[in-house]
């Protein structure tokens, strides 16, 4: 028969590894089954109750509280391993401060490691945010660590820290490797010409373990925590990171990876990403993308797969070959073009895959996005007859083809459509596919390629260049002629392609060209970023988990560890008191 | 100042293609500026109202009333033109008429063309049922182009076509292919080894041309409808048409392209796909799969894509040394294990995005799937003590981490839960991340090893056979040594992965081996489609469209157009009346 006893330390404060190691002292303390300390939060609490080791008088603890429970043999032997907790938390004590003089603020250990670029914050998430602001105010670029911080709390970091010109990695955030340095949790992975950028902690540590094993290196790897693409926080980071190695000589390839992200940020991100002068692959967990690259920018569907294509992208900068021509970023930004806001896409689509094809495709880059299809993140089109913004249009859908042939035979309804949008002079270019073979209409290019010509030259009559796209699918055996019907949509002025994601890569060339302004890397207000201080390896301050400082040490870089206590001794009450009569 | 006017005709059928060259033949008149000819449903008199095309007089039509509106110059042009209608619907029902004998009936047509095993059905959507009902009574394949058929008439057509061993291609089906002939909306494309199903129209013609475009060529091409894939419907007709074009010697490769499909026929369609013996090509438009392949069957985010790969593996197996190893199905069927029923899986995170990462491909193999990271298709796990069927747990989620340190540092909740799984008869496997690297355990294997060993043998006591994942990612520099690690989890009977891919591959082996019975094609009570009613050139019945029929003999097909009428002269309440009355 065991029993089960518990001790509670109101207002205690060691750091999370300090408690895991106790535990494991006490587990193998003799006649202990099982022993666990944690801080009293409720999840920790049920978790201890599905475990059974949830005493009675430890269901009242508080989340500030330190909860040490004990399953022995007897009673004795709990009582006896319950009676080390102090002395073991004492010795780990004494163990650490043996390290040296242990600044108690971080200015203090500013002043005593005033190289000292970057601050690591580990501390609990209820403190985190504070030793953050201190750390950006103090000129620090900061790598926090620490998660359950608020989403304003967020915000407001990264609005500090933008306008300072510093990086604010986090909350949330687990990795990075700066200078060839390892941030929190991180691999060691040779030097190289793969940049990275994670809203991901285990997604960026898994790419560049990749990049490693395939023989390239790694830059420089920036975390951004993981809520940094949600659109209350805009990508912030991400923008800073990825404007910091597009400016890094050592960076030839960029990996952006990220669960899926805020469609508004997603097209940020890659507007960014096409001005960024260099490959940027792109790995977007959960956001289907139908098509392989846009100009400079490639998608992946996994991690893996980021990993290698970036590799090949770095690698095949190196041949002689490649050297001129690597960029299609390059040829982004020698397509400019006159002016016209606001542009809108509108697309026609006979076939409804195709239509759904390029819906997926358009999602992360056009917002808002309409349609009649329906597809989350894009907005329904209350009213078929009408276009709002960008539109994709499905004129096969069955509510339309009641009584009526299908688009792909009859042209009709989409003449007077493409007529109407070309009309509008917020439209800037108008998608068509044209599907050729058996069943279909005997010569669509008769019917559509007048009319193309004709709304380009209105257009052009009203000061306004109206790009026109042919997706055309068929086979050269199709009785309509292949090669005719593409000779008279070119010679009605419209740009032909044969794929989705040619179509969609016109528009997104023509959109970077129209919009500069809006490519800014991270807003009006933003400060430069010094490459600078990327160089390694890095000086850090580090406040919470004493581990990383540990592992700061061992790999090279000069780092102090900041004897950081709870504001009032982790009375919560008391130090809200405190820090309004701050205020 | 123009005029409009219009011409009601109630219950007059003509098919949709003479009532779009009516429009034309109206629209060249002299003086007249557009003409309209459609059905006189809500959808088309707001298209007609949206152009200005809807006098106030044709507010009041009904879905069966033909439509036709003109704007002319002045009355008399409009006078002229209406009076032009009659005359020149009889001189286009006179030519069709020179095409020789037409049945009025399909089963007078059937007894004209015996030979025929395909019915192509294109009435409108309301009769379409009933016509397609006839012709699997006669014993026919049929290929239902119609939209507008409601759900459960394609349940009960599917149900009926099943069970005599028929395939029923739609409702909604644009195209197909059948022993070179196309039909409906098909591309003239060259025959091949590459067999293609889509339950999309222009995803399946677009596959097609750029296999053709690609020097290969398509030994069939096989519609399901666009709702095939519906929960609903289950996947019917493409479970018939991979078990059809598996038993085709000409199809070395298989194209499946689709919509997002529901989950629960996803995971029987890649069940069936991974027991086809070749290699299948899945193009899931807008589902997110971070892999790229699970043994013979590949993934691909674009139409484009799925061609390029399918001619791909097509061609290898032309080549010498590709013969004897081409299907990688073969190897799944070569790792049977004995059956324990329900072999759920638990995969127990530490790393958020990895969680993630797997969570995304197992999403369409295991349904229903749990987890407390949120994921469309994916049910919410209630207490996070306790797994429900799959489940795939990210144990670094903010809630379980107030307080204690990151399961990457602590295996102590790890090892807990590992334990708590292993215990669960239910639990066919277990998948682990190990992250290596600086700021994590220092060891994992030296603690994980040993349970997962434990684990294994306790299971084996019970006379179950227990699966331990291990996805181990790090670097070769890593401090805990990625090789020893590896050495440590193999010896302690786990597999060790290193990719989410790896890892999600090696389950659905299993459980390919494990589900002999469930991975049938079509259902208990279906009936093998005979493969020798896909030689071509077939034999077809046209019921509808007569530009099909014409398309027919343009191919080179015999083809027998049935002059077909709808019920009643149009009148509906009359046509369901005398309905009631045969019942």
């Amino acid at each position: 028969m065991t029993v089960l006893r518990c001790l509670l330390r109101s207002g205690a404060y060691h750091d999370s590894v300090v408690l895991m190691r106790l535990q494991a002292a006490l587990a193998e303390l003799p006649g202990v089954a099982d022993a666990a300390v944690v801080m009293g939060t409720e999840a920790n609490r049920e978790l201890l109750a599905a475990s059974g080791l949830l005493p009675e008088e430890a269901a009242g603890a508080r989340p500030e509280d330190l909860l040490v429970v004990v399953k022995a043999e007897n009673a004795a032997a709990a009582e006896e391993a319950l009676g080390r907790v102090d002395p073991l938390l004492a010795a780990r004590a004494a163990a650490a401060a043996d390290g040296g003089f242990r600044p108690r603020t971080l200015s203090s250990a500013v002043q005593l490691l005033p190289e000292a670029r970057w601050v690591l914050v580990s501390v609990p998430g209820r403190h985190a945010a504070a030793v953050a602001h201190e750390a950006l105010g103090l000129g620090r670029h900061v790598f926090l660590y620490s998660d359950n911080v608020p989403l304003d709390a967020e915000v407001a970091l990264k609005r500090a820290a933008r306008q300072r010109g510093l990086l604010m990695m986090g909350p949330d955030c687990g990795t990075a490797i700066v200078g060839g340095v390892g941030f929190g949790f991180a691999n060691r992975v040779r030097r190289g010409s793969v940049g990275l950028i994670g809203a991901s902690g285990t997604g960026l540590q898994t790419v560049a373990c990749r990049v490693h094993e395939l023989g390239a290196g790694v830059s420089q790897a920036l975390g951004t925590g993981g809520r940094d693409l949600a659109a209350e926080v805009g990508g912030a980071t991400a923008l800073q990171a990825l404007d910091l190695l597009a400016r890094d000589e050592a960076t030839r390839a960029i990996v952006l990876v990220s669960k899926p992200p805020d469609p508004s940020v997603v097209a940020r991100l890659l507007m960014a990403a096409g001005r960024a002068g260099k490959e940027v692959v792109c790995c977007f967990l959960g956001l289907p993308l139908p098509m392989r690259r846009l100009g400079n920018v490639h998608f992946t569907a996994g991690l893996d797969e980021a990993a290698e294509k970036a590799v090949e992208l770095a690698l095949a900068g190196d041949e002689p070959h490649g050297g001129g021509r690597r960029g299609d970023g390059t040829a982004v930004r020698e397509e400019p073009r006159p002016a016209a806001a606001p542009g809108f896409l509108r697309a026609l689509f006979a076939g409804g895959t195709l239509a759904y094809e390029a819906l997926l495709a358009l999602r992360p880059l056009l917002t808002p996005l309409h349609s009649n299809l329906s597809l989350a993140g894009v907005l329904p089109l209350s009213d078929l007859g009408r276009s709002r913004g960008h539109t994709v249009l499905d004129l096969g859908d069955d509510e339309l083809t009641v009584g009526r042939p299908h688009p792909m035979l009859d042209n009709a309804l989409r003449l007077r459509r493409l007529r109407q949008e070309a009309a509008d002079p917020e439209v800037g270019a108008i998608l068509l596919d044209v599907v050729l073979g058996e069943g279909a209409h005997p010569d669509p290019a008769a019917e559509l390629a007048p009319a193309i010509a004709e709304a380009r030259t209105a257009a052009a009559g009203e000061g306004r260049e109206l790009e026109v796209i042919v997706l055309l699918v068929g086979s050269d055996e199709d009785p309509q002629g292949l090669a005719r019907q593409a000779a008279a949509f070119g010679g009605a002025g419209a740009r032909v392609v044969r794929t989705i994601a040619q179509a969609v890569e016109r528009w997104w060339i023509l959109e970077i060209g129209r919009r500069p302004g809006e490519a800014a890397a991270a807003g009006s207000d933003a400060a430069s970023v010094p490459l600078a201080d990327l160089d390694g390896p890095p000086a850090a301050i580090n406040v919470g988990l004493e581990s990383f400082h540990a592992s700061l040490l061992a790999q090279g870089a000069a780092a102090v560890q900041v004897d950081w206590r709870p504001p009032a001794g982790g009375d919560e009450r008391l130090a809200a008191l405190l820090a309004r009569m701050r205020t």
